[in-house]
């Protein structure tokens, strides 16, 4: 399908937006009238900049509060459109959004909205351009898009349409089945946006929160389906006013627009997602000497090394962890540079990434290294896809058993511009779904917090950003299942006790006051957490080296989350010790 | 009265906290619990800590979820309730604070609310505490202040009393005047928060967008007086959730909410504010020699020299701008550096601006010069206030006439830190109020904007702080009310067409389609804005020297504004040209 953009979605100037939207592969473009508005290039300018760069000019929008008032102002919003009709035929530029009016002069009268929608649609005919009329969600009067749909039917103009736009219908819990009862040539556009579930008011939910299809909680391929069932044929159009895009790079915030229309594509072809991971196959860490000890402590041992690089294999049960001497250390010491999956297809999940638009890594290897398929994370952090004769390169080591059984999620800290992306990267790209999200206090600052897991909870990532001042630690941690936490925090705190990060005894005081836990807890420094479901986890933590720590879990009775209550905690006592 | 302040209120670990709290001259805390329990100080080390500063624990919080709950619950609430009252103990803390039950088990029963909280109380009281229960503003069942009021008198126990809190009153539009029902010996805590208004969930408002005193919308004044009328004796405490604050300094947090509270005392001393400055005496440039040129070409002539210092004046009709040579210029060319006032009483503006803690500027001067008394603004900007002597100082040039009058606003780029701090120290320590608050796109990111103005629309001062990604200008300028910007665009025009910014023609086509305006306008490079009562706004922008241009403004039939809708036009415009 024909893929398409608001200008607004992107940063910068308009021709800077042009030329990354179509550097992202867009086939057209909703000009925003305010980026025209600033912009010293004539319409006929943007025009042509426009076709050389390969973009179609689907829209031009918004046109506001025009239906259904007195007859004075009519005239003048009539003088206002025939200004814009001239401006979009310089524009080359057909199609023109209105939004329902929101003016409290606006009158709750279908059929006078109806009879001026199809007095402006004549006109607009006279100069070649069709009218496509939407519902706001804080419209005055018109604000659900059946009612609309209604006033468009009333107003029986071939020139007059409906544009739908996914947020305006969502936000509001409208059911969007009842787009099946529009005929597909009335829907003149389709526009989509998807949104985190926000209580707050929807017109600044709707400025500063919109996001890209699968980046937030709607279900656009729902809606999308409807859209098309009716016979819908025009462009798929993002629309996204977002605090964030607006800040980040034009060219990476197109990419990742394209990266969700694909994605909804593929999800409404049915395209089977061929990657979901089976489990951990190993984390990478950059080191140069330091992790070993801690390793050692936690009951790994180093069970082999790579033929022909400087990577040491380091095994407890299925965890396995890569200290690689010759990757690059974060300027603090140690940090994680690549995680290794267990995919039953790396060829198709590589494949499938490059399809999603993820920049997939040229291998360097020896002749005889077993191939490596591996993909950018948002981050940088490298993603391999392995079946296991990677295994081989490393020599055949013992099996070690211990405490430790297998990773139970990696914890990546990202740039604030690349938390949405690495949303849909991680639900997109490696068939992850979406947990809890939670903001959490850090002593200078807040995290958000987003973690995502294969259903069958054998893959869980969490990604993290940092909102903080002065003392911003971007740290990164691997979790590791533990079959007994505290048997291993006792072994811990007899032989390594420095390695155990410290937890407050204020801690235990209010854990015991709220559960009867026990004591030896406080003694261990063992975390604890219980969900509403009579789950617990117990979960300790060590010291960091560089931007890494490692975590000890153990779940019981089914319990699904991560302890984040206890987060705030663990910041508190690594920015102290930092 | 004695000020106190939450530890949540400000950044950091608690003993950083403390430390910050306690250098801004409070008298006492507020201890949050989570600060408490993510420390490694016992509660005696933190008494001790405390008590080495100087500061008293006025409050242990918050304690949630306890009262009108069925038997079974109530027994775990009291067990958690006594392990707090011993952690209160050992911490020094007598008076705990029980928020209103938020849980949906929670049982909608005034009397059993009555009931537990007075077992509670007596509980608290074997322990030496008492219990101050506050309605949150999503409680429950109890989510108005009178309710807990009438909930505290129904269960009638020396050791319980009401705490009052600013935001959970105000944020529901409650009338505080209700308070005067409450006798003052039991309102044992007094919380104080402002908030700028926003249209969304209570909560999420309450967590992130609270501030203090003096910044936001609310009354505090005619609150806190309707508190102590009812006869309330114990501290004004602040209790602040500002994602902002979380992340800046906590010393200069800390301050701001000691400015915040001296500023309320003062108001409600009924202290006359002394310092309302009558207009702009100069605004002081750092300039090497680039603004010389621009100045002349907009009507200014240099009419003097500092005798003793590298400072020119240039005057035209009432405006004056110094230019500086020995003053820091930005790492871009000329910056504004500092702002004099015309004072009514300049000792009595810097004593008050004292008494608010802005710091007093020490004068070097020679002999001969006269006194100028100056304080830091937020920013760094120099504030001087002013009688007329200062021009002596600059010799006895003759006056020029232009279109140039007076100067009109001046508006400064803020540190994101710093934007609620300069709305409060232009508002306490200038007298002027708050007029309109604006987001305005920019092609980057968002411009946040607080216009101030004296009464009498003298004196105008615009802050903004601009949230942009890459290439971020913090441009500052200095805006010139002029009798006829139209004849001064079309001398410009004719003679300096290059010091104007190029207006784009897109511009023009939107305003002739919503106004009807002198196509003129479109040659000449002039804006134009109109407000809802018929008044009307020309202006025009200079192009940028370093940090800083000029606006020529005219104001028409008593329009209030700043022509705000047409900056998001100068800064693509700015951008593109930088």
């Amino acid at each position: 399908m024909r893929k398409s953009i608001a200008t607004v979605s992107v940063s910068g100037t308009l021709p800077e937006k042009l030329e990354a939207i179509a550097a992202a592969g867009f086939d057209g473009v909703e000009i925003f009238e305010n980026d025209l508005l600033a912009c010293p290039l004539s319409p006929e300018e943007v025009r042509s900049r426009a076709a050389d760069l390969g973009l179609g000019i689907d829209l031009y929008q918004p046109f506001r509060d025009f239906e259904a008032v007195p007859a004075d102002v009519l005239a003048g919003n009539l003088r206002r459109a025939e200004r814009k009709f001239r401006v979009m035929e310089r524009l080359g530029a057909d199609l023109l959004l209105v939004c329902s009016n929101v003016s409290p002069d606006a009158i709750g009268d279908d059929e006078l909205a109806a009879e001026q929608l199809r007095l402006l649609a004549g006109r607009a005919a006279e100069h070649g351009v069709r009218i496509a009329y939407e519902a706001l969600a804080w419209g005055r009067h018109v604000n659900e898009y059946l009612h609309a749909w209604r006033v468009v039917r009333m107003a029986d103009h071939p020139n007059l349409g409906t544009c739908l736009d996914s947020f305006h219908i969502l936000s509001r819990g409208s059911d969007p089945i009842g787009i099946e009862a529009i005929p597909g040539e009335k829907i003149f556009f389709l526009q989509l946006a998807d949104a985190p579930l926000l209580a707050m008011d929807v017109l600044q939910w709707s400025r500063h929160y919109r996001c890209f299809p699968g980046q937030g909680n709607f279900d656009l391929a729902g809606l999308t389906a409807s859209v098309l069932r009716a016979g819908y044929a025009g462009p798929l159009s993002l629309e996204v006013f977002n605090d964030v895009f607006r800040q980040a790079s034009a060219e990476r915030t197109a990419l990742d627009g394209m990266r969700s229309l694909i994605a909804l594509e593929q999800s409404l072809d049915g395209v089977r997602h061929p990657a979901v991971p089976a489990g951990f196959a190993f984390a990478e860490l950059a080191d140069t000497g330091t992790l070993g000890g801690l390793l050692t402590a936690l009951g790994f041992a180093r069970t082999g090394a790579h033929a022909s690089k400087p990577v040491e294999l380091w095994s407890q049960g299925e965890a396995r962890l890569l200290l690689n001497s010759r990757a690059q250390e974060s300027h603090d010491g140690p940090a994680l540079v690549a995680i290794g999956l267990d995919s039953p297809d790396p060829g198709g999940a590589v494949k499938h990434a490059g399809s999603l638009l993820s920049p997939v890594l040229p291998r360097e290897r020896a002749p005889e290294d077993a191939p490596l398929d591996a993909i950018a994370a948002p981050d940088g952090t490298e993603i391999f896809f392995c079946d296991t004769a990677w295994l081989a390169d490393f020599g055949q080591g013992a099996p070690v058993e211990g405490s430790v059984t297998r990773i139970d999620h990696v914890a990546l800290t990202q740039p604030l511009h690349y938390f949405d992306e690495a949303a849909l990267f991680y639900r997109g790209v490696l068939g992850l779904r979406p947990q809890e999200s939670l903001e959490l206090p850090d002593p200078y600052g807040l995290l958000r917090s987003k973690a995502m897991s294969s259903p069958d909870g054998a893959v869980r990532m969490v990604v993290n950003i940092a909102q903080v001042g002065a003392g911003h630690h971007p740290w990164q941690h691997i979790a590791l299942a533990c079959d007994d936490v505290v048997a291993t925090a006792r072994r811990l705190r007899a032989e390594h006790p420095d390695l155990l990060l410290p937890i407050p005894d204020n801690y235990y005081d209010d854990l015991e006051a709220r559960y009867e836990v026990d004591p030896e807890l406080r003694h261990l420094g063992v975390l604890y957490d219980r969900d509403g479901r009579g789950g617990e986890f117990l979960h300790l933590y060590t010291v960091t080296a560089g931007r890494v720590f490692f975590e000890l879990v153990q779940r019981i009775g089914g319990y699904q989350g991560y302890g984040a209550g206890n987060a705030p905690i663990r910041l508190a006592v690594q920015h102290a010790g930092a």
